[in-house]
């Protein structure tokens, strides 16, 4: 299914899954229908695997099939939409995961820039994602745009992607650049989907008309996620501003706890154990878990979060 | 008046007026009452001079004083506030500002860190807006927090400054890290004014809580700004999402032509000449101003921004 | 053989080879032999592999592994040493590039750092180091540390490296920073091989006491950076100065026509046809190759580094 | 003298004397003669005031004004040469200090560009520095490159600036671009100064053809400096690297103890108190400067620098 095919589209909260380890580093993937219900219970529509929260580059290619094809048996039947992130700093190997990211089924494909070498300027970008999309010609393609991607204007990217890129669905847009984001919205005109990426800021987003987004907190929080945009929708906007200001309240407890890390962490709290980061990033030890938890209880976390 | 004063505040826009200067980059002040007459039909509510767009740092200490004093005497009586930034490499002249602008009975002031040497932590940065503040111990004092200050959280200072500065008003606030906006409105909690100070993504603050802005394009475009404000009000997110982007699309025109001093080049479209930048900013030829025009107009600007 | 085999080390020139595509990106490994001879004429002794210029993160590992291989048959028996760089943003990749390197029976291998994630200080970047380095436990380790790695100090790392690595021998200095250096030459006491690697700066370093030095431009003009060594040596400072300014301005001259991709083509117009740059680079088209020459030639390039 | 005198040359070690304050930061310019003496006693050529490390641009224009006349007074007659940076954010004040320095007869001026706003390319770069030489018509002008000037390149910047500065001398240049450095060398062909600025690496630039060296290590450790060059001028590199090592050595210690501030407290321990460093620098506690003399003694560094 291609983006010629106007009636697709993605929506609502989509969570970028941790990759479950075991202690020595290992594939752990018998947790992920444990996650999927989670989404369930909180309104979560998508999962967006193998990206920066699922440590895709730190895997190897065979490590990221498996991870897909796990993910694909996990959400068959529920309605839970399934974007697997292929990006990688060789095309060979970016080429590769796609095809077989359309071979099991995918919903849509996803690549960020490689980060050694730098596409030249937003024509480089838009030839590097077509190499990829057209690896995967029946799949809706979407770039994820990240900060430390290389300053690309995504109002600019996306008229020559659309142009250019058959399967072109949209932009997982992961930076603060909101003037950015504005002006993409308008270039997409609700024919792409432009998924904002920044959860502890969503509401700045929803106000200037984001309908779907991406992120590594709604992998837990989605319902707190779920009541921002309610009260939103309801016009409740002092309601909706105090409930985000409690998310950005969280990830700074998370960020003082080690960052990625800890954010890692925090599923295990809820009996959904991803295990550690791997290399380069530093895994938590057991110590600093519980203090992680125990901030997190103390700032009302675990209320908040609750369904 | 000290901020021990919780009835002093500034709300709504706040226009940062370009200095205006003659063809030979001398101060020509004859045009301050038509800006002035500009806000009071745009519902601009106060003046921040001598800053980025007033281009402070590019002018004399004298200089700094006769445009101060200007405004002064021009806004006396209209309700229009006067902020005046005073920010300076310089301590000894940062302060000689403060305490001329206390002196002419500005209503505020503002200091901006220096950008050659940094001050070290947030420590450091209190200490050195302290040493400015206690020049004028009569005045509220609004530290200016912009992109290129370096990377410290707002989030941080308020408190710390709120303890140390005994004039502390609050913050201007112009970053798009909107994570530490929020929490830094947070920490405010109403006793301080965060005065958001990105013109171009304005809704997106205003959702999290701002009552306040300061900004370039609020010198001829408050008009716009204010419907956007009004519709935020009044629930209508679709419309003020759809002007929000409007702005954004002049400010891309006035990038395109040159930025900073191309935006100086607009009050003059509108009757009110401020001139040339000064160096190191390269003003536009005559040549250039009517091609920003033309776009300008193409664009339906000149509607668009009508009281 | 580990580097507490003091007698191993690696000195003089040593080539980064461009790894050579055909015009459709697939390995055209035939050439192999002529660079061997090319270097072998022009004093080089080494051959530094699936490195940046080699475009090593733009592979697959399958690809990474034949083009090893075939460096490792064609330098069989000439006495260029031969290290393979086995940096992936994926640790199970990395591992498996080293172990395959030791199986074949490289010199030395060679590792830079992730570029998605990065080591969490210099206790990260070592613990990142012992991993790959521990998959290769028979063959010397050099850390590759170039200047788009991260702020890492190398006097700092080399102490840490040298403790925890068995095999530690030595960094590839592939940065400007000349206290850090100095200071890295000053810790390695002549055990550890510190190679630097900007070619177009060679003579600063050796003034500070380099032995070796590891980069793009020795594939092709080995003869002329041999002739700055030999000047320097014999105390003609004068002429080593003027030779290395020379060599500024033909990289001066490639980096004009395109960078990395002007300097791939190089070879070619000397018999040695690399092919095109993979993406995410651009390669140069035919006349953009027809320019570069001229501007070579206009320059005395072709005569300057004759043998 | 304008450069149009091609006899006008900076050649040797110029230090960059520390502004003396007292304990309440007010200039405190007694203790200049004495470092005239030192600067005497160890071979030091010239002085090059209110730059980076004589913290300028923390100064008013008064202040500027009385320190540059202090050191007229104290060098007439001693051979030491007197450059005066009268580099400023607002070019009035600039060119002022520019027609003082050429009123007390300052053998040359410097000017680094401003930091707030910023010279658009080489072209505004060029435009700025001519409106400050014009300032002093009859005194050699030395361009002030540094790390955080921007992206400028000095061998595009030479050309320009000897065409339309009539009173062009050189650069100072303080950038470890030694490919730019190179290239500016070979532009300048001996009838401009370029003047080394980092201290730490000055071997690397005398073996590039460095005649002459600025920097702020040269107000205490000049004979160092002098044996360094002494060696090389002899053909002895090692024991000139052996002492460029010792140099970063004690660079390294006072970074450690606080960069810029305690490499102020130097001199006093010297004999040559110059006072704290003035906001936003945070001068060293008495404690910490009892703290920096205990390593630096343990290191030999009162023995390395003795004449």
């Amino acid at each position: 299914m291609s983006n010629n095919n106007p009636s697709f589209h993605l929506t609502g909260l989509i969570a970028a899954p941790f990759t479950p380890f075991d202690s020595k580093g290992r594939l752990n993937l018998g947790v992920i229908p444990a996650m999927i219900e989670h989404y369930k219970a909180t309104g979560v529509s998508g999962a967006f695997v193998c990206g920066s929260t699922g440590e895709g580059v730190s895997m190897s290619v065979e490590e990221r099939r498996a991870v897909s094809e796990a993910w694909r048996e996990a959400t068959k039947g529920t309605g839970i939409k399934l974007i697997i992130h292929v990006g990688h700093n060789s095309m060979p190997d970016c080429c590769a995961l796609a095809a077989h990211a359309e071979k099991i089924g995918a919903d849509a494909i996803s690549v960020s820039p490689p980060t050694f070498f730098r596409p030249q300027g937003i024509e480089g970008l838009v030839s590097w994602c077509k190499q990829a999309a057209d690896a995967a010609p029946g799949t809706p393609f979407y770039y994820y745009h990240l900060s430390n991607s290389g300053n690309y204007k995504m109002a600019e990217y996306l008229p020559l992607a659309a142009k250019r890129i058959a399967t072109f669905g949209g932009i997982k847009f992961t930076n603060e650049n909101f003037m950015d984001f504005g002006l993409t919205m308008a270039a997409a005109k609700d024919r792409y989907d432009i998924l904002f990426g920044c959860d502890e800021i969503l509401l700045s987003a929803l106000v200037m008309g984001a309908k779907g987004a991406v992120g590594s907190t709604y992998n837990y929080a989605g319902a707190l996620y779920n009541r921002i945009i309610t009260a939103f929708n309801a016009g409740d906007m002092k309601t909706a501003a105090v409930l985000q200001t409690e998310s950005m309240r969280f990830v700074r407890i998370f960020f003082k706890h080690g960052g990625m890390s800890a954010n890692k962490a925090i599923p295990g709290l809820l009996g959904m154990d991803c295990g550690p980061a791997r290399p380069p990033m530093t895994p938590l030890t057991g110590k600093q878990i519980a203090a992680l938890k125990a901030d997190l209880r103390q700032s009302g976390f675990f209320k908040l979060i609750r369904p």
